[in-house]
């Protein structure tokens, strides 16, 4: 099976990153994470990403704050898919590395998920991989039905919730 | 070969998709084109979206303006990858379809690329399908390589672009 | 007396809701409160909100945050006026609410409140029912002069308030 | 049957609420348009709004531009439910008014569309008198499916219409 | 000598409105506080605002948050000089509140200050009523000259200040 | 009686000082119009408000855009009120100089009034010098009368400009 | 004397760097022009970039729209002072390309300058050469002397440019 | 060596210039600290920039929030290089001094860096110093390699930190 990547700019991310292990774990997908900086060790991160697919990687998730170009900078050296996570930082709630990540020029796509978006990445890089797995694909919409049940349970609930504020 | 499914909110969306479409057949992905709304239309959007995994559709693009709900409502309906494209209406410059395309819930993500990024959408999709797909793969290298080429060609004739200005 | 129906997209919302609720209890409007995932129970969303007409609800308030989908997909579904409060998350101050709930496409619109306006959900569901209503219309006067009355006496002691700030 | 009060703070808006009553009259709704300025006519506008009840309206339509106070004026002097149009003007690109229109205090709300939604506006106020009257619901039934088959017929067309573009 | 007349809208403005009052106290001239809001008193801020002038007031400061109205409400009864203070409450960080104070139509202007900014907007009044009042436009000129001295002093203490952080 | 003061800080900001000059001279309200830039000829600005009070002006206008620092630097200069203008330059829609201009520190409040509104600050300082000049203060109110009867007239021959749209 | 790089990330740029060049040679300072993409010639850019320092360049001016990269990217790669041009592309006003270029992490700082802010770039550039050249500064400053010549001519000229309007 | 001159705007902004301070201590680059409004105290923010060349400045470093024009201030004073750092304050997250710091006229650019950049802004500094001044080129040099030795270490460690969390 594929691996996935996983690449944060700097270690202020890892609350993020965290979240997406935890997907990738609960679904039995291999990956491996890593620091680089886009700025700090550009040639790290450009190296990492231009050997990704020899090495066994289908997707990198790649997290970054303020003007966010990691997620852009890896996918300017492979053609995998990278999936960008805009991490908010001290200032512009994450409205910066949002822009930053998103507006990717005509050739060079970044699939950005949502703000601090660590869980959405780890099972868009799931449901990448799961195109060409049926097993992953059929744990995926297992976790989707237990999340539907997890809401129905809640409905169920509600009344007492709303009692409890 | 899986096919991409392309699905627009509204026919003011054709142009953003025409770019995909020219796109996909570059790279000889074969793909179908629907105009169903979230709206309008939600049963549509929503049995297309059951059953594009059964039909044969490895990853979905969805494309809307304003509100724009397209694209969560499709990956609501499948563990496909479903790719987003935020649509520019006619006021807030895109802004509303890419927050309520992007920011989505844990669970359901969507792919977001950038505001009418019709063109990345679809390289983004053969990406995703080129992860199994060694050929197509390369062709999306062969791509970068020549868009590397006309920036380099475009580079060498920069002086004279300048004098004509 | 037709019922309020009350969604919303998270028990993240359950505060905001509790405003509404209690707002409606004031008023003596019956109601029913549900959570529903625009994204994870999609089915259970479109089927309460197509058969809210037959089921005697009058109107349908939608609680929801980031690409808040939910007040539009339940009015997707159904005729009935649907209100929509956009709720605050992590980020981005409930901007994303606001512009995923209020920019909808013509045909399906969405009565959308303050952020975060759970009691303006419930006063502007009850003035909805008081069109036909005038018990309920004159309990709306009633409170609008109690309210007024509040904000006469908080001037009648501005004096002292400021002097204990 | 009850009629929609339509108000306008200045000329400019005329093409927006042009769009409002041609919704009205398909639907067969009785309605008044006036111009009134929150703050060039004060006074005449919260006249028109305290008596609005009383002359037989059952819901009124605002629409202003800028520091768009005119729905919540007219809000402050009626119970009806009052639904307020944010209209784009020369900067901004409607930000300005759409938050000058939604973002009321408790106690005041009211219902907002989206920026320059003049035919949304008109719905809403339709769907808010539908819920005491059956005849009307079923127009607006019978509209949400003729919408529903364009959208459908453009579907069907949208081959002929890609290869036009 | 004129009175100011300082309004607020909510008693959550309290603490802006403070400042305000310490800046009028400290030069001495005369105001007049109440708390009258835009939509759930409009007939007691008309009012007040109408005989403002006759009353003895010279320029009126109104502060409000969210959809802030309350000043361009002041303005529109009157032809006083009327100073808007935009107030942050819970979201959108007093963006709304500022958007809907400044962006006033031709006839009626609101001169707005910064958001919270209580002690501007009195320093504002007094430079309004010291045009045609000279000793008051000596102490404006005194209370400049001491800011700018403080602002010096800091500046010679600069260094063992960053020592201390 | 006093003059207005009226400063830009570039030719291409006269548009809007022509709407400023056209008040005043309806009213009778002698001025001054100079163009001083902020970064170009900050001394002649720094002058030119140093010396204003006693050169017989009554209150200051300054228009700029993008980092709008004209009103501030004249603010810094003088007690007497200045009134900024925020000015839409190519980019952002004015929403950088209605930031520079609003935002002021404390201590040296600007005036502002809506972005490109050369009118209302006119109009604003015509109703400051007023303070202290009956006269002025009922040509105001004379004007003020006007503008609402032609909001009146307009609204008599709404349905009539509908019908021609 | 130190040469100045430009490098554009698009032909489409090409307008705004043109504003630069001609400030260069009015100054008459050496540069050499390019275009490089941080995304389709990555390597290009860090070649450049690496080698500017021992093939005499004093200063990198770096233009490019969007999720704008290109200053940062260069910045990665040498010590040299990096000047960053937001441009403003189809959507969004230039801010995404203003925050990706401005709001760099800590270590690598992108000089920026205002949105397509060509001119101001060269000029920045010039400054910084400037430091150690006396002949330039005093360049520098004559063109300061003109500038406010110009306007201080345009001042004299108010009146008459107000009467062409 | 030249000198830094850094200038704040207020002794709020100390813990900003505190990180600059210990940058251009690391580099042994020797500078001068103030406080200085651009407002309050707008004489000696002018003199110290005129003097700055001839005191032995080669750069000067200003940060400011709000309408923050103390960089343009200081910029329009002299041709040295100014380095602005927009400085975050109680509202608005900073953007209001980004774009007042940034979006400088045509003729007097301000170096911008992130909002609170304060380190950025020293090293920022050291590079316009180094372009004349080999051995602090190096320096730079050489924390850029410490500062890529840094992430690579964490990323050595990186499977460690995510088990701590």
């Amino acid at each position: 099976m594929k691996k996935v990547g996983i690449v944060m700019g700097s270690d202020s991310d890892l609350p993020v990153i965290r979240k997406a292990v935890t997907v990738l774990e609960e679904f039995g997908v291999p990956y491996e994470v890593h620091i680089y900086s886009a700025h700090r060790t550009p040639d790290e991160a450009a190296a990492f990403s231009r050997e990704a697919a020899s090495n066994g990687f289908g997707a990198i998730i790649a997290a970054a704050g303020m003007a966010a170009h990691l997620a852009g900078a890896i996918a300017a050296n492979t053609v995998l898919p990278v999936i960008g996570i805009p991490c908010r930082s001290s200032n512009l709630d994450g409205l910066d590395a949002l822009l930053s990540t998103v507006q990717m020029p005509t050739g060079i796509p970044v699939a950005t998920v949502a703000i601090d978006g660590g869980a959405n990445a780890a099972i868009l890089a799931c449901q990448i991989l799961a195109v060409g797995d049926a097993a992953l694909s059929e744990r995926l919409t297992a976790r989707r039905k237990k999340d539907a049940e997890k809401v129905l349970q809640k409905d169920a609930d509600v009344i007492s919730s709303l009692a409890k504020l």
